[in-house]
């Protein structure tokens, strides 16, 4: 079973001078559960070699291992499974592509959604923004802020896990998990952090604080 | 066995006020060959709604449809295949996705990346710019003029069929295939003619000629 409690989204442009690898490696230490490959602005030939690397790594680990947006990718680099939005191929076809065992995530911001997904086969939900990022680099898709209300409203809703995501920090992801989310993905609160390890570790801390673990 | 006379690339954004389902409509009337879903500038869940449908229309008419740079979507649309550039997946991974009835082809301007492609299992080369298109949008890959000599290089040096791509018209297609190509792939020279139809089918007799059909 999958804990969803710090799902870790890269992008080594939000990373500092810090390569994904290395924060990767920081977050898998600081005890990260998901991995999600995104790196937006890198070409599909780069996000393959450095899937591979990052998918050794998590497996190493035990961790999750995700791939944002792209199936073909998914199963090229032996991912766990893949992270859809709006504009991606249906859950169905990449269930159909990937198998019965693949977890399928989608990013949902409506309780309406949150259910047609968990109907199309959805493993897990991504649900935000949660709070306002003021960056429309970090959270690209829903940039208004739905808050910790909806994500629990959403979390009612359906049967899959749920992880917010928009804005967490250590600081701000109590709600979100006392509201009845599962966990929370964040980018920036650790590719950014001074210490990506420490941050982790934060993140994790508060999330097993808020559930009541 | 897929003939590689004319070869159409779509993109909406350069085909005027026309849809690219009515530019894949017209070219199949004038005797295209094969149709690559391309369309940049449109989500992956644009193209596989779009790609669906071309689908039909190119099957119903016994051309070849290949998708542009994704695997996941040429599997998700039944497309025969997939092409490939620098920036995607390498050809092995996707013959393992797609099988080994599936048409891969690759984008290359040089005679060793053209044996390379072959070794990795291409089943054909899209050879190119052949000319300077002086449109960004229209090449994206290698917008540098090799010309004909080099796609009849390439041609001699590989087993599989050559296609010329790059600023070609049916007033400059002839030298590409007297060279040794098999064919030629179009954008706006059918996209963005005033008779999609008639230029195709221009094209496809100059081609006819110069192969000496």
């Amino acid at each position: 079973m999958t804990d969803w409690g710090v799902y870790l989204v890269t992008q080594e442009s939000l990373s500092g001078d810090r390569t994904t690898r290395a924060v990767v490696e920081a977050a898998v230490a600081g005890g990260v559960d998901v991995v999600q490959l995104r790196e937006k602005d890198r070409s599909a030939r780069e996000r393959y070699h450095l899937g591979r690397k990052l998918r050794t790594l998590t497996r190493e680990a035990g961790v999750a291992f995700v791939v944002n947006d792209r199936v073909d990718l998914a199963d090229a680099v032996d991912a766990d499974g893949v992270h859809l939005g709006d504009d991606d191929l249906p859950v169905p076809v990449a269930r159909d592509q990937l198998g019965p065992d693949a977890l399928i995530g989608r990013s949902v911001s409506f309780v309406e959604d949150a259910r047609r997904a968990e109907r199309a086969g959805a493993d897990y939900l991504g649900v935000g923004a949660v709070y306002a990022t003021g960056s429309k680099d970090d959270i690209d898709d829903d940039e208004y802020e739905i808050g910790p209300e909806r994500v629990g409203e959403i979390a009612a809703a359906v049967d899959i896990p749920v992880v917010g995501i928009g804005g967490v920090t250590a600081d701000n992801a109590a709600p979100i998990v006392e509201a009845g989310a599962d966990g929370v993905a964040v980018i920036t609160a650790v590719t950014g952090a001074d210490d990506p390890e420490a941050a982790t570790r934060d993140l994790a801390g508060t999330v097993a604080d808020a559930r009541g673990d």
